[in-house]
């Protein structure tokens, strides 16, 4: 294991609600689950990409912090 | 596997509509889908670029993040 | 197959109309069209240069974002 | 155990309550809670990703400072 | 072949007319054409340099976005 | 050991009163405390991560100088 | 042949007239043009330096685009 | 030994007063004391990180120079 | 030959008159001219120092753009 | 002995008065003086860390200019 | 020889006034003058360091270009 | 010899008076002069930093220029 990988990127989550579920999505050649965080109202994740995640997906009230900018989960 | 890997850019897709579809599409010589994920209205997702995916096709009322700017789908 | 690859730099094409091809020319000593990607009005590709391709061309009603900035095929 | 670690990112999460938990989750195939420190009011964290963690998760009234702003997790 | 060359910088050419000529130039002791590419109005090109291609030359009214610039060819 | 240990990132830590606890927290599977130090009010303590330490817990009346912001223990 | 050349720095050169003259003067113990490229009024050079050009030498009406700054060669 | 590590950072000490005193505290396993130095009044050490220092701890009254801003001891 | 001389820096000289002299002066023990390249009236001149020369002297009037600014040789 | 040790950082003593001293703490398990320079009034030192040097110390009025800041000692 | 050799960074020296010298002083255990270019009036040179010169002296009406600023010798 | 060496950091001293002295002073467990320079009024020196010189000594009315800024000696 390579120490690069510990000062890989990684995105903020932070839960505006209850129930917010913060799904990793598998690196290869499958794109599947492998992972389901729940998190209740005020809570925060703090996610890195790693050698099994390489896409991850929210679902629920969230502020996500990224790279590219902030994003408000319902603000559509 | 490589770490460097982890740290690869990726894009934030935030769906505005329910039925958004991003496809991956594959690397390589032959150039087609290899996974479709569909996000519902309020849903992000969080997708880098990998060993098998070197383009993305996004389709429906989104909006999305990248390192040259963000594009509202729908604002055509 | 190097990791610095998926690390490589892309383009965003926002299709503003129907029917918008990319092509993906390939890299090598021949210089030909390997693949064609047809979008459709707000749909979104991101798409990197590969092993496989050192030149896109596009047609059609698009706004493509690139490092040097952004361009809308139809304002000539 | 290589150098480069040691240099790894962090975030700074200051308790603004007693009893906030700050978690550890594993790095690797599972993801599941390795470690949980509780910060009581006033006291302040300050943690690295490493080769076990790749994940944190941050549960209770904190202000948590990292690379893409700074979170009031009661700020919901 | 080595990956850095997927990342290789690249011109951006915008035809602003039918027409418009993109000459690739070898690379190597020889420098002569190794293909041409042609535009119609409001097509556009983004053309990396590679192991082949070490000079662009562009014949027509068209815009080009480079690292030093915009120019465009009809301007003089 | 290597040298790129010895340039590795820091905290400052400035006790605003006395009895200020700075515990040094283990790398590795186990996450424990190694090491505790105590400052009395106007002491200040420069810390980098290391082969050891992977997170550092600091409790009492303290100014805490960060690459992330500074941060006064006592204001909650 | 190594990759880094295709990343190799370039300069753009806009003729303003017809009969502009671009000579690639070879690199090593002996300084001499090995090639001549003449661009007509409106074309658009782009030419990295390589194995074999250390220097460029422009004759004519045209606009040069360099890092150090663009150059019009008719105002003396 | 390396020569990088005659790069590495370092803190700058200005005694305000008679008695200030410079501890080195050792890298490794055991965090102590392995060296002190006393600064009398204007007196100004400059301090690496080294092979054997990870970590510094400033008494008395002095102004502390550091990558994250400059601290007087004695403002508290 | 090694790739990383061709993005070697350069200088960009403009003759403002006829009769502008370029002198290549040679690396090594010898510092002596290898080469004279004569501009006339604007004419352009883009120069790297490579393993033959590590020194450019220029008579005559010229416009001279360099990393540390740029010189009229006539303004004295 | 490796080159990249004549890149590495110094030190900037300005003497404001006679008698100005500069002391090189030795680097290694022991920390003891190895060398003094004494600077008169208007002379000034610039010092690298070296292999043998890891701190320095200043006694007399002075102005030392360092990466974090310029310092003149007599102003306590 | 090795190609960095030929980014190294470089100094101008435009002279103001005929017979303007420029010393280049060995690299090495011993300081002595290898080489003394003369520049009258208006010339200009381009110099870098290297593997013979580590040091550049000039004697007469010259401005200088550095990295550290821009130099009139007869400014004094 | 190393390359990298060419590309070393430098100082520029302008004597701004008749008889200023530089000393270059030795790199290693002894630190002794090992060259002298005099310059006259309006003479400038550019020197590197070198396998066998980690300090320099200025005496004299002089202006230096260093990356920390600009320093004249008679100003105490």
């Amino acid at each position: 294991m390579s120490v690069s990988e510990f000062s890989g990127d990684y995105v903020v989550i932070h839960a505006r609600d209850n129930g917010v579920q913060v799904f990793g999505l598998t690196r290869g050649q499958d794109t599947r689950f492998h992972h389901t965080e729940k998190l209740d109202k005020g809570e925060l994740m703090i996610a890195q990409f790693t050698e099994h995640t390489s896409a991850v997906k929210i679902r629920g009230k969230a502020t996500v912090y990224t790279r590219y900018g902030v994003v408000d989960t319902e603000k559509v």
